[in-house]
């Protein structure tokens, strides 16, 4: 049965920013809406252009008059309708988290809003101030944080079932760019212009995800790293590698791989956590699979399953029985019913579920940023730099 | 874009019938009916009893007047509706497929039905008949043969890179009736009950799935069957074992071991067909790969991705790119996806993508259910069985 | 330290017959009598051509004079020899292995013979009366039951680890008859002309492998069998296929199924079994790993390893510790060092080390051979056969 | 047939150095030098304790006369003998290989020498030099690098197949000391004792292997590093962690990453290399199998094997055909196959297998141990240190 319905007697109504035609992340971010038929799209801005935003929403299916041609304009006419949306959902290009994010925590709508958080520090941290202060919810799309083997590896990191965590690799092995996309005539689109602006590629695109995953799973906050980041192809204008030695805040160790530019790689995200009494290992091409291997004893093989023998905090990301695999758009829809939950929570005012609070916040996000900003220190230096967040 | 909004100028309206409290299987039709926002579901009878009926359908979001009691009263009120339904999905136990898909049939509604598609040939044979004559789509949800991976494969056999088929070995590896929970407070259901009535749970249950994988990938009907079947547990009064020695129409040879009593198996539905130039093999909780060997050379590891590797069947089958695992309920979805192509190809008079008209159809389903007659009666004479049908 | 040389002083003296150029066994047993210095080869034939024969010795080393051209003169020789050998290992074309190993035990030699035992059942029996009746050691060499998991799995069956035995299921897939190799010049050899001649080649060469490993396991005789035996390839006059329904003496169900002619596989022998409280799963390919399904629990993935995890069968089947891989060749020797320690144990006149006793003999090659008889005889009657052996 | 018996008309005499009781690696090595029959043992010096040295060579085979207590006496008594030793092969502790392998070259033999080289980088130039100006056979034994799919992957990079090689990621993962070893009543023997003396454990245990095999295959040397190099456990007065950054002489990037204390890990020794053009990833653990991964293609499962796929590199490394394991054993018996064909050519005066010409050689040792000191460098500096080897 339907927890959102049972609570409002209704689907939550959320409008969506960006996303459109020919993007990748925007029907990411729908579907996952309505996988849990928490949430109905009810309004959108699907594109820069106005014209061509109108015609993109109605073809998702969007009513006419809510088929926005400009976000600002959603915002202010949404905010007094009557059957006006609830939530926004940012999924821009990563220049336009910031403007969005913030405009909709002043209209007071709760945020859903894709990585990274912003393209600065100084963004990021006014983001982190304002949902603090506001008490609105903020969903940062860090999606595989909430595949169900990873929230299990947490909260057997978080029970002690790992010992204390001594060692930690994280690794995203891509290989989209390891051809010069840059100069075919489709182009590589805005990740190439942003990156040019000052960030960096492939910390921004994937580094932060494998960050975030390390956190999320161990618990714990990377506060020193060391980084060699550049790029593999020669002249390519923007990183497509990075690799780091981590320290972690309890002394543990770690290192980190990331690359768009392995040739004939897919989607290689994974995680590797040792403690002293075992270790955990994930790989997101293979999600229904955790690793815990086990000091004096044989390793054991979990899968994701709902008979009991996962944690809580597993099963309540799983939907179908054992032996029936979940993929990347359960997990990121995972995200979407979760904050729908804390969203439903505040607009009743009553208390959310524990285990649906475990989405990232913008406070997460903030971290990722500092770790773009140590890193790209760090290459300056050539030492190791300081990753510690002061909020 | 929605193919279907574009077509119809509206998503297609769904009614089901089954699938209430307790189910399993009915989460799995309504999010694959919602998956790809190509059905919106809008009616339903969510139980046998019509008190508990319509207090489901409320709490799934069925609008009161359309949260129905009884299956005759949908079908006679939505027919004449103007916002009535398109299509029937019908997922009640086994028993009830054939009379609420004849009758939905008869009220001219297009159908979605789950496996078995009946529970006697006899009844298989008259749906085959009615769904022929009345030109309506039917769909049968062997949901297993809508994974990409499997499309593809079943492409690679039809194009003709394995050569001739030579070897084909299927299997369906299950664990939950591993213990006697016939003897447990909760009990297995109606499950048991139908079996004990004369039909084979082990067979009607996975064995079709198994079957119709085989043909499916294979293209190729299964002519004779040698059958072992059987109970594992002593005293267990249903089937939960059979191994089937097979022979296909072209001569190729093949075997099949189905169970739902192996202690610690989970899903393990397998296939693998081997021709004159080499084999496939396809694992459903590994379901984004397929290992392709080939005579003469090392084996690929085909991949689901959308980068123009696979071929046309796979792609249309797929959603999100290369390394983001689609899993159980995304293949599930396809059926759907493919079923309202078909279905608003059919209201519009337009044709259909001949990529979403290879989903199962009644004619699927009574090969599987002479199959399981075959397969009694090589038990009852301990010899070969033929299992054609003739239609 | 050397048990041999410990209770002997000396290393064991061998002589081989059979193996010598362009034989692919030959060089197995030899690096296996010497993998783990308890045997010297000291004596052989290594060609029915004498002359042949006599430089192929010396080629691996020989001495002259005991590079012999004919098998009867290699066993009248070395039997008064002061410095004779103790044993004799057999490794020719199949329809050598009874006659030798018929006058070896005869002269007095404990012999190690390779499979199938003979070629027909009553070869079989009157081998299975005369080691009975000698009291001489005799090994033959399914060496695949000698793998340290496949002992493990033995170990873990008969300690009731997986309760009562339910289902069994043994594959060989093997490719290397995948093409028509029977036109091409070079030809497949004794193999082909052997089973004209009238036994089933699939059956013996690897039928029988499988039909030991499973029956060593789970520590149980089939009983019955129904089968499918034939060939893949049109046109083809030797069997290149089997596919078996097995019952064993507990009720316990199983299949089988074994292949030369799967275009693209290597060497894919695997058993899975099952019993009431878990189950068990090997790939010969990937020897050193046990999968442990669970009752109740996650799998455990049991590896190779001398920490004292695995049992004492297991650990006596292995060399080199943790993650270092062992291969084929080591279990092969692993039979070698086995029978070594039961021949030092008889010419000492002490007791042998019982975990040394788990070696394939004469009767498990006498069942074997009756499999091949039930198996042919049921595909003659299209019914089940009995298997059962009386001795 | 016996290549080294067709040369020489008899196996080549081998003295051992190292490996007594307790030893792990002893009967690694004396194994290694029987398994393909090229060497017989039969001199030795098997611990420093005369009395237990002389017994422990009887104990596994050699005359009473060449089972000697002291390895100068060894050396100076089989240099002079008829039938003396044609190589001697050095297992000893770490701080034995310079002295005994100096003296053995000054002796005039061949030599086996386990790794790490010597324990200061001015010993290992010194040896360099000695080897070079000898003109003898010195063959280091960095095992891993003589696995087939090893050689396969070295000679695919040096055809060119992966193009111009962009990025390495090499890991040894291993859990032996994850528990406090160092505390227990057995204790971890003469390995910490050397690192308190001034090494670092696993750098010189495990980082050398690692470094070795990602410079085998990519036929690269690393030019620089940046290390974090400590301990995981609290306390410890070792190294059991390592990370590396690396650059390598033509501008790729990689990361190192090995430890032994990663609790419930086995023995991952594992790489993974990325070039223009694709991929190669191979483990340890499963060392039959190479996964090379292909720009615009799928991936090839590529596994040891017979049949003509592989290169000429890689079927020299092999001994048993398609699907047959091969493991630790084998790879460290290349090595001694490999020096045997090296050392026969040079006794004899013709010209050896350039196949057999692959094995490490002292200079590869001096660039492991060149390794070290640039780790520690790093670690004192916190920034990069120089690799460069000027020899």
């Amino acid at each position: 049965m339907n927890a959102i319905i049972q609570r409002l007697g209704r689907r939550l109504r959320l409008g969506v920013v960006g996303g459109g035609p020919g993007s990748f992340i925007g029907p990411v971010h729908r579907t996952a809406a309505r996988r849990d038929a928490r949430f109905e799209v009810v309004a959108g801005v699907l594109s820069s252009d106005p014209e061509r935003s109108r015609a993109a929403g109605q073809a998702i299916g969007l009513a006419a008059d809510r088929a926005y041609g400009d976000w600002r304009e959603l915002l202010a006419v949404e905010r007094v309708r009557d059957d006006g949306i609830d939530a926004v959902a940012v999924m821009t290009p990563n220049a336009g988290h910031y403007p969005v994010a913030d405009a909709a925590l002043d209209a007071g709508f709760d945020v859903i809003c894709d990585k990274p958080l912003t393209t600065t520090l100084a963004d990021a941290l006014k983001l982190v101030d304002k949902v603090r202060s506001s008490g609105l919810v903020f969903c940062l799309t860090h999606n595989y944080s909430a595949y169900p083997m990873v929230r299990q590896a947490r909260a057997m990191v978080k029970a002690g079932e790992l010992g204390e965590i001594r060692q930690v690799q994280l690794e995203y092995i891509q290989g989209h760019l390891a051809r010069r996309v840059e100069d075919e005539a489709t182009g590589p689109g805005w990740r190439f212009d942003a990156e040019l602006g000052g960030g960096s590629l492939v910390l921004g695109d994937i580094g932060t995800h494998a960050h975030h995953l390390g956190a999320f799973v161990t618990g714990l906050d990377v506060v020193q790293v060391m980084a060699d980041v550049g790029s593999n192809l020669p002249g390519r204008r923007v990183d497509d590698y990075a690799a780091l030695l981590l320290r972690f805040a309890n002394g543990a160790r770690g290192s980190m791989w990331v690359t768009n530019a392995a040739a004939g790689a897919e989607h290689g995200l994974a995680f590797r956590a040792f403690g002293d009494q075992g270790g955990l290992e994930w790989h997101q091409e293979q999600p229904n699979h955790l690793l815990h291997r086990r000091l004096g004893d044989f390793p054991r093989l979990m899968t994701r399953r709902l008979d009991g023998l996962m944690g809580a905090e597993a099963e309540h990301a799983s939907r179908v029985g054992i032996g029936h695999p979940e993929g990347y758009q359960e997990a990121f829809a995972t995200l979407y019913a979760d904050a729908a939950d804390a969203i439903a929570a505040r607009l009743t005012g009553q208390p959310c579920d524990p285990l649906a609070l475990d989405f990232p916040t913008a406070l997460d996000g903030a971290k990722g940023i500092k770790l773009i900003d140590a890193a790209l220190e760090s290459r300056r230096t050539g030492t190791w730099a300081d990753c510690r967040l002061e909020v």
